[in-house]
C-alpha cells in the first residue's frame, strides 16, 4: 500500500476573522485532530503548511497572532512545516522535496479555505502525478457573494467545489471512511 | 504599459462531444475570435495552449479530429502552440520559457473550461506572479452534478468559479472592455 501523507493547509488562528464572512463546516478543525491522532498513533507522514501572508493588512501576515497554527491541530515536534506565500503549497515551497524524501505519492488534503489555498494546492498536486484524497468534513469554505452580486452559502459553495475537484482531481469521501481503512 | 499575452486554451474540437453534457456560453468562440482578431492586428504575442489527453477514452487525445483546434479561434502561422497533459498549461509544458522570451508578465486567460482547466491555469498563474485578467464572456462552463447529487447550471457554474477566481487570482471584466482599452 502506497504511504499517504496528511496535509492539513493555513488551519492558523487568522481564519477565525470576521473578515472572511461566515464561514461552514465548524467542524473541520475537529476532524482535522481526530486524522492527525490516527496519522500519529500509527507515526504516518504529516506534512503542515502554514500561510505567510505579504499582504501588511492580511490576518495572516507572520509575526502576528493570527499567523499561528490553532491549537487543536499544531505541529507536534519533528513534524515538517512548509511555510508558503501564495495560494498553493507547491509555488516557491519545498512542498516537492519534502514529499519526495517521504517518498509519498498520495495526499490526503484538509483546511481551509477549500475553495482557495486547498484547491489551488490540490489542482497542482493532482497535475504533478500525486493521489489526492479530500476528506469533505475536513475541509471548509465561507460565504461568497459573486461578482453579479449572487449571495452563495459557504455550504453551496463547498458542494460546488468539492465537485468541481472530483475525479478529475481527487477522489471526495469523509474523515471517518479514511480513518476507517488505515492499516 | 506592460505586453500582455492572449492565452487560448483547450478550445478544440473536443470540447463540442456531448460528453462534457450542456454548455454555457455558447459565444465564447466567437469573442476568442475576436479577441484574436484585436491582438493580430496589433501584433501583440499569443499562445495557444492545446490539451493532448492521456485517457484513450477522451475527445481530446491526440491524432483524432477531437484533438484539433477549433477552425474558428486555430493559430496561424508564427504563433505559439503549447501542449499540455495536464489541467494545469504550466506543468510538463514550456509555458512559461514561451512567456520569458516574449517578456510578458500579464495575460489575459480565455478557453475551456473555466472550471477545470482555465481554473487550474489561473491559480497557477497567479501563484507564480503574472497579473491575470479574465474576459467572463471567452470563458466557458458546462452544467455539473455535484457529489450529492444536486445540479449546477453552466450559468451558476461560470459565475462562482469566476467569483471563486476574482482579487485573489485574476481580474475579471469582459472581452470588449480589453479590446477597447487595447493601445
Amino acid at each position: 500500500m502506497t504511504t499517504q501523507a496528511l496535509i492539513v493547509i493555513d488551519v492558523q488562528n487568522a481564519i477565525d476573522d470576521p473578515k472572511w464572512g461566515r464561514r461552514g463546516q465548524r467542524e473541520a478543525e475537529v476532524r482535522i485532530a481526530e486524522l492527525l491522532a490516527a496519522w500519529r498513533e500509527r507515526r504516518l507522514p504529516i506534512v503542515h503548511i502554514r500561510h505567510d501572508s505579504t499582504d501588511p493588512a492580511s490576518p495572516y501576515r507572520p509575526g502576528t497572532q493570527g499567523n499561528e497554527f490553532k491549537d487543536e491541530v499544531a505541529p507536534q515536534i519533528g513534524e515538517p512545516v512548509v511555510d508558503k506565500r501564495t495560494n498553493s503549497a507547491f509555488i516557491g515551497t519545498d512542498l516537492m522535496d519534502v514529499l519526495d524524501e517521504l517518498q509519498v505519492r498520495s495526499l490526503v488534503v484538509t483546511g481551509v479555505l477549500l475553495e482557495n489555498s486547498v484547491d489551488a494546492t490540490v489542482r497542482m498536486a493532482a497535475g504533478l502525478g500525486f493521489e489526492v484524497i479530500i476528506p469533505e468534513d475536513a475541509v471548509a469554505s465561507v460565504d461568497r457573494k459573486d461578482h453579479r452580486g449572487k449571495n452563495w452559502s459557504a455550504e453551496d459553495v463547498h458542494a460546488l467545489a468539492l465537485s468541481l475537484l472530483e475525479g478529475e482531481y481527487a477522489r471526495i469521501t469523509t474523515s471517518a471512511e479514511i480513518i476507517g481503512n488505515l492499516p
